[in-house]
């Protein structure tokens, strides 16, 4: 009963504004990392179904296209090369590679604050992908993304409370050169954000510059290998069945530099990988596996996120869809099987097909992250702010997105059952001799801030005084946000004789 | 393998032609009813705590303000009259009766085809409510509902496939006379749609005139009696722990007329209901408890539906507020509730704060609407186009919400697991020797109307299409979709002899 205050004495009106004071870090009702779970799309025979033909596939089908380093790799480690080129995987050898790969993984941040745990069932929402248009929600109009658009989503998502990690959601589309593009992506997010951030370099010889400037950035070499604060997202395979030579080259280097790796498998429903929600995780885990198989040859217990990322297609078209209840199912069940793995894991939910922040945006946002985290995914990937089925990124909606994401957070959370909520003498003193209501009782005050998660946007007004405010419009709320958070210089900016080294370096196209 | 056709030799333009077809009832991937129940917010430890906590709560705290009725009735079934006025239900009393009671209701239409199976976990989205105001998209205005408003939400509702039932979503500001208020919203509701619909009786005496209005739309009584198309919410209590005299006698007098019966206990958390949701589920489910010995006093076994719809509360300004993360949690939780009784139970979800159909409104309508399916509520009413935390309908919304729910009834209906989702066979075809993707497989084309849900009014297209359609806009199109609806006359509406008798029996305020 510590944490119910006495019964104040103020008047009404000083306890509305202790009631809409700040809520500080330790009083908020929500936090990155609570414990998902709740929601299995899957049932337990249907994991073991779903693990046994991914076993299957890689006994008897296996991967192709393996690169010679890889290759070897892989075969040092119990892998099969058959005579048709494809790289088949015993089941003894991901049976243990499963037993031995590291099931705990803490993601560092620049700032040590926003480091993630990633175990069990702790739930994070960041964002993710390569979108190649920016949301101009005012001029309702797409237009190609830039370094500087990059920048600014990453100093937006740095002060949202909900966002809790950066991997860059977009191309620098006004970068035409590859490694500059890749070199300035890390700059670009490291100097908006001091949260985790994740990048996704091309070429092997690209990261190995990269880090260059990482290590720059952290101080030295060793104070990088200490806290590595950005991973690689690897897209390894091409689906179906097929090992990426370019991508498998950089995630080499990168494990070798002390980065923790996203092992992506990004197939497509109907097209890269089976229509089937079932036939698609089959795919992905199977794909992940040979993966993790190929990390741990690599490095024994490096950090590496299981990242099954099955997309949906519109069959009617061919076209991408990422805002589907299929897609949502595709990343429930996916996390279902990082649970059943035990290994920390990444998945993609958030997005949308719509093309502006509308009533669509929200429905197809909020179901696939809701999902996501009731099902206890480690990784919530592009989480907030993809339109158009990840071809756009819109900065109001990353911002709506924390609100969006908050909400969702406290449907993790979920509902505490002990004697103090079951509140029978609560109710046993209100109705019997009591007042009759509620609104006045200590716990219901002592609770007002711990219990509920309320919106910064989200309007809640009675339409009486949403009249009398003016009818105050979502989104132009939400620009006015934006362009506030970025009237200010990002703190997350590196010293200066720091910035003065890595410009000497490297070709740096934001300004200083 | 019965459902694959014989693989095609159209051209491409003709299979493009085909996927564009309108889905046929047998061929969609979702329908009414299906099962929920793979979400548990709560766990069985949980669950039976708030159960014990009920009981303890009926036992010691019990009921006040009984109507003289209904304390015969009660007493009578073997409840207790305390000195204090309190009626308390022993622990047996309600085992009983929860034994006893109707497990399995078919809630029917007007037209068969749109009956509900109320049993296990199957899932029905519709309306409800008692909102006061329309919204004007366009216009961005709130104004008072009237009685034609609610003729057009009925029709509208009528349909749309994922529109399951037709609850009141709206009172009519228009008609000033109670009892007509009442006796027109049968007529406005039951004029615009044949699917099942729900009124709430104001008084006894308007009850008794309502089902004369029925027998006539029926037919006959034993017509009605037969086939009762018009449930009735009873607002039995008032929270916390107090019988509503009035309703309680409406109650009466629509279960002795064949109504089947909505028992809504309709708390909110932090004023009539303690602020924790474990508390709130504890007191909706003492409440409706306590309903149920009192419905199955006055008909053993009639049908009843367990109406736990505790609301939330912005604890800061002490308004209501529907569209919370809490909101969610509190109508899954008691979803839970019904599964652990087995009684067909409802609740709300699919509420807005947002004053319009914005971003806003789409995540918090599908948080609470997914979750409650995902749950396996039996009932999940006020599900679409409810603004401003209930005080708004918006026809828009309602027209958006049918993809919403859609959206939300695939996710329902969840992942299949078999040999041929799991696709070994296909993926071995795709990789070894085949094409190298899915997209033409046989598989894929069955399964593409089968498994996929398509929106209707939500937006796939790349940037580039939607730049070269125009830009269209969601709201825009949606009130296009409303008026092409409304510019039709309704299908529902009574045989002109049945119109006319019901016309000179009663003053109704709808033209001809």
């Amino acid at each position: 009963m510590n944490a119910i205050p006495p019964r104040r004495t103020g008047g009404r009106a000083a306890r509305r504004a202790e009631r809409s004071a700040p809520i500080t870090g330790a009083m908020r009702s929500i936090r990155p990392g609570m414990e998902g779970g709740r929601y299995s799309s899957l049932t337990d025979a249907d994991v073991l179904r779903i693990h046994h033909t991914a076993l299957d596939a890689l006994e008897q089908i296996g991967l192709a296209d393996g690169p010679p380093s890889g290759v070897e790799y892989l075969t040092g480690a119990g892998a099969v090369l058959g005579d048709d080129g494809r790289i088949r995987f015993p089941r003894a050898l991901i049976e243990d590679t499963i037993a031995r790969a590291n099931r705990s993984i803490t993601l560092m941040g620049r700032d040590p604050q926003h480091d993630m745990q990633l175990s069990g069932t702790r739930v994070h929402y960041g964002t993710a992908g390569a979108a190649v248009h920016m949301v101009d929600v005012d001029g309702r109009n797409y237009r190609e993304c830039t370094v500087q658009d990059l920048h600014d989503a990453a100093r937006i998502a740095d002060v949202l409370d909900n966002i809790h990690f950066v991997q860059r959601p977009m191309v620098c589309r006004d970068i035409p050169d590859n490694m500059e593009m890749d070199l300035n992506t890390i700059y670009a997010c490291c100097a908006g954000t001091t949260k985790h951030v994740g990048v996704s370099f091309t070429e092997r010889a690209f990261a190995r510059e990269g880090l260059k400037m990482l290590h720059m950035i952290a101080g030295s070499e060793e104070a990088w290998r200490e806290r590595p604060f950005v991973s690689n997202s690897n897209c390894f395979v091409v689906p179906p069945m097929k090992f990426a030579t370019e991508s498998c080259e950089v995630m080499e280097e990168v494990i070798l530099g002390g980065m923790p790796v996203l092992l992506l498998s990004a197939g497509m429903a109907g097209a890269t990988a089976p229509s089937t929600i079932a036939g698609a995780i089959v795919q992905a885990t199977a794909e992940c596996l040979a993966g993790l198989v190929y990390v741990n040859a690599v490095k024994p217990g490096h950090p590496a996120i299981f990242g099954t990322w099955p997309f949906g297609l519109d069959l009617r078209t061919g076209a991408m869809t990422g805002g589907s209840g299929e897609q949502a199912l595709l990343s429930a069940g996916c996390a279902q099987m990082h649970r059943f793995y035990d290994l920390p894991g990444g998945a993609a939910a958030g997005i949308t097909d719509a093309k502006l922040p509308d009533m669509q945006a929200g429905w197809e946002a909020m179901c696939s992250n809701v999902m996501a985290g009731l099902s206890g995914l480690n990784m919530v990937y592009e989480a907030a702010g993809m339109h158009a089925s990840l071809l756009g990124f819109c900065l109001e909606s990353l911002i709506l997105g924390d609100d969006l994401i908050g909400h969702a957070q406290r449907c993790v959370r979920g509902i505490e059952v002990d004697d103090e909520t079951l509140a029978l003498e609560q109710i046993r003193d209100v109705c019997i001799g009591g007042p009759g209501h509620y609104l006045g009782t200590a716990q219901t005050l002592a609770r007002m801030q711990s219990d509920y998660q309320y919106p910064k946007l989200g309007n809640r007004m009675s339409p009486k005084l949403w009249d009398e405010a003016g009818k105050p419009d979502l989104n132009r709320d939400t620009t006015a946000r934006k362009e506030a958070i970025l009237s200010e210089r990002s703190a997350a900016r590196f010293a200066s004789d720091v910035d003065q080294a890595i410009r000497q370096a490297f070709k740096i196209h934001l300004p200083t």
